[in-house]
């Protein structure tokens, strides 16, 4: 009966494809940058006035940051509430001159719509939107309870979001949750995830003289540059080791069912060394062994340097000031506070104390089971659309704030969305496939009514 | 009889002071940034048309970049020949946020004009050109023949001026030059130099994957901004030791009368610390070791780094690429393109071959005697002007194209300028006094028909 029921959903979700698209498009063109906090309160407003339209019930929650959370629901026929996990922020765009077309004007070239946030995460709200209009339009009403938690600071460490569960926690009940976001694999299989590395995002800023100097001044004036080269090499060393003393404390050994999970999951190497330009991965790593560094092993990463003259040519200039920004990815059981406590330790322990070290993004690592009640139905919804059985991941490599929802809440959680292999997440040229986003509608059309009648484990 | 005459030359200065000024207004509010090529054309234009009717017979010689050489001769009674060096080309402006008038846009406040090249170089050709007038209003005629040489790319390592002195070396005679600047310092004594650092000016680039990715993906991708930390610090060490092999084999220590003036040279650690906001200097250096530091030692300096975002807040990429710009300041004998040679090798050495390193400038260090002619002509001229002792320092911090002069044409040379001991050169909020300018003037004319009398020894 679902099998009849979802072929009507799936004619009205092809029916509607080009009003969803125009949707999508509406939401790209609208910057909603965290780093800035350009247009995310525009973003926002605009989002719960779509939400509202579709009959749910829309609060905005106010955090540190200018991005409200969007906490909206639409009561359903039966017991059962299904959460979406989005958000609204974007990643800054540049470098602009890398963009084929600018990227909040979006476009679709060859089949694929371009623009920053088509895919992360902009586009995953669309399908889930137009999934349930679709939904409700052939059973008249949803066949269940749906609560959008859709934060818009998510690129900037969710600064807040875990304030907001705190704080709601009682309001939060749910049996499942699909969180933001997935990819289609070069075979067309959907990959799924089950948890999220943690993060410690830090900016580190060693000062020199008041002002820019003549660089003949280099003889006897401290350069701030040559400070934050000299830290920074003690924080990772080229073997990839980071030396913080302690970092690796907390590291949890991938379990035996992640290391089976992890063996099913195909990763191409040659593939990935194509795609990137990259003739060798660090470590030399291969195999399983590359796959447990990606998945379950925890990074330093700088992720921006700056100091003194940037442009092209020379100028003689010895800096005022030198600016590294770092990111790093943490796996259970790493705390982000810990970490940045080890950090500052580690640099006043080696001289750098100078150093200022500002914390800029903390996030836990979170984990759901892989085999709760919504990872087998939005498996089994998988399956059936994409007519190929997903990849299901233990973990990702990717950062987020999953442990509130599975950890903290306590809520199932598995990720699912539009996007492929070749989407450009927070780079130039970020682009969809049409035809993922249509399957990807189509997934949580199925999922919500699949979840319906699944029973309650 | 000189001395009566100068008083009316510089009563002429006194009156067209408010002229000379304009004039240097007009310079300024020519942007010419050899770094872009910003406007170096359209500059070396406009000064050879000031010159030409002053009389002066101009030619330009093109060189490799887009800023022509000028040379302008105005023949003078008697035999001997001045030659003045200058430039016209400038610092870039940034960072623009930091100056408080824009910088091209001159401007007098509290008695001082502000805007980029005011003291570096425009003020001193403009301080030449109205001595000169002063001069020849006075006597009717130039009592010497003057030679400018001014070129318009001494801030990007004089690019082109090494192949101008082979082509013209039989043209250039002269019996003793003005290098292109001086200081007063704090308390009122000329600072003026016989010699001038080397410079080799390269820019590291490193290279990762062929675009910048999610930060994720640290785990198993080479990230260039660390590689380029790890090469730069097997550059130099916190001990500021250069530490590429056969950097320090051709230094040559100062000869004893070096080390004599040296002890002359006035040295205010206390002042300068207060300057640049500085507590201690590198090495703990203190007194007669600190002048040695700055005035005989060679450097290596981070001028400037850049690799992925670089904005405000966080931003989580994995970078493309990383650059790191840097000059070596060179000392007798040390010769640039050898210590590029070293540089090249030691990466190699190192394990970093698989880091660019491009050649963006290269100067050999010169020297000239501390008591020649025109050295003693001009140190007694200062001491009238500025009625106090100049101070002769035998090297200089800075880099400039002296060794082809002093040492290649073998025309002996001495510093004299405008500047002041906070004129902000190569920073933002460049200024000169007006009355360092009056005094400036002052003095070249006073070394015009100083030079003129006296013998050629």
């Amino acid at each position: 009966m679902v099998s009849l029921t979802l072929q009507k959903v799936f004619s009205v979700i092809d029916r509607d494809l080009n009003s969803s698209i125009k949707l999508l498009k509406d939401f790209v063109a609208q910057p909603s940058v965290c780093a800035t906090g350009e247009g995310v309160r525009d973003m926002a407003h605009m989002l719960g006035e779509v939400l509202k339209e579709l009959g749910f019930n829309v609060s905005y929650h106010e955090t540190p940051t200018k991005a409200p959370i969007i906490h909206a629901v639409l009561k359903g026929k039966g017991e059962k509430t299904l959460m979406f996990y989005n958000h609204y922020d974007v990643q800054p765009p540049d470098p602009l001159s890398e963009w084929e077309s600018p990227p909040f004007e979006p476009v679709v070239r060859d089949g694929k719509l371009f623009g920053r946030g088509v895919n992360d995460n902009k586009g995953n709200i669309v399908a889930r939107i137009a999934a349930l209009k679709a939904v409700t339009e052939v059973f008249g009403e949803s066949p269940l309870t749906v609560r959008f938690v859709i934060e818009g600071d998510e690129e900037c460490s969710s600064r807040g979001f875990s304030g907001f569960i705190d704080e709601c926690r009682e309001e939060l009940r749910a049996d499942g949750c699909i969180w933001e976001s997935g990819y289609v694999d070069k075979d067309g299989r959907l990959q799924m995830y089950a948890g999220m590395k943690g993060i410690l995002y830090v900016e580190l800023v060693a000062r020199g003289a008041e002002r820019d100097l003549h660089s003949s001044m280099g003889t006897i004036i401290p350069n701030p540059a040559w400070r934050l080269v000299w830290a920074l090499s003690t924080i990772k060393g080229p073997d990839e080791k980071v030396l913080i003393e302690g970092f690796y404390d907390d590291v949890a050994d991938p379990a035996p069912e992640d290391i089976r999970a992890l063996e099913e999951v195909p990763f191409d190497e040659e593939f990935l060394k194509d795609l990137t330009g990259v003739k060798e991965f660090t470590k030399k790593a291969t195999g399983l062994q590359l796959k447990i560094e990606h998945f379950f092993k925890p990074t330093a990463t700088i992720d921006g340097l700056v100091s003194g003259y940037i442009g092209e040519g020379s100028k003689t200039v010895l800096p005022s000031r030198a600016v590294a920004k770092l990111d790093f990815r943490l796996v259970p059981n790493q705390d982000p506070h810990d970490i940045f406590e080890k950090l500052r330790q580690h640099l006043a322990r080696h001289g750098f104390s100078d150093i200022e070290v500002k914390l800029l993004g903390a996030e836990h690592p979170g984990k759901s089971p892989i085999n709760s009640e919504i990872a087998e139905v939005a498996a089994k919804a998988a399956e059936r659309v994409y007519e190929k059985p997903p990849v299901l991941l233990p973990m990702t490599a990717g950062s987020g704030p999953f442990y509130h929802v599975a950890n903290k809440l306590g809520v199932p959680t598995i990720s699912a969305g539009i996007g492929y292999y070749d989407s450009k997440a927070h780079a130039p040229n970020e682009n969809i496939r049409i035809e993922d986003f249509r399957k990807g509608i189509k997934h949580m059309a199925a999922v919500i009514c699949m979840f319906a009648e699944s029973r309650v484990s």
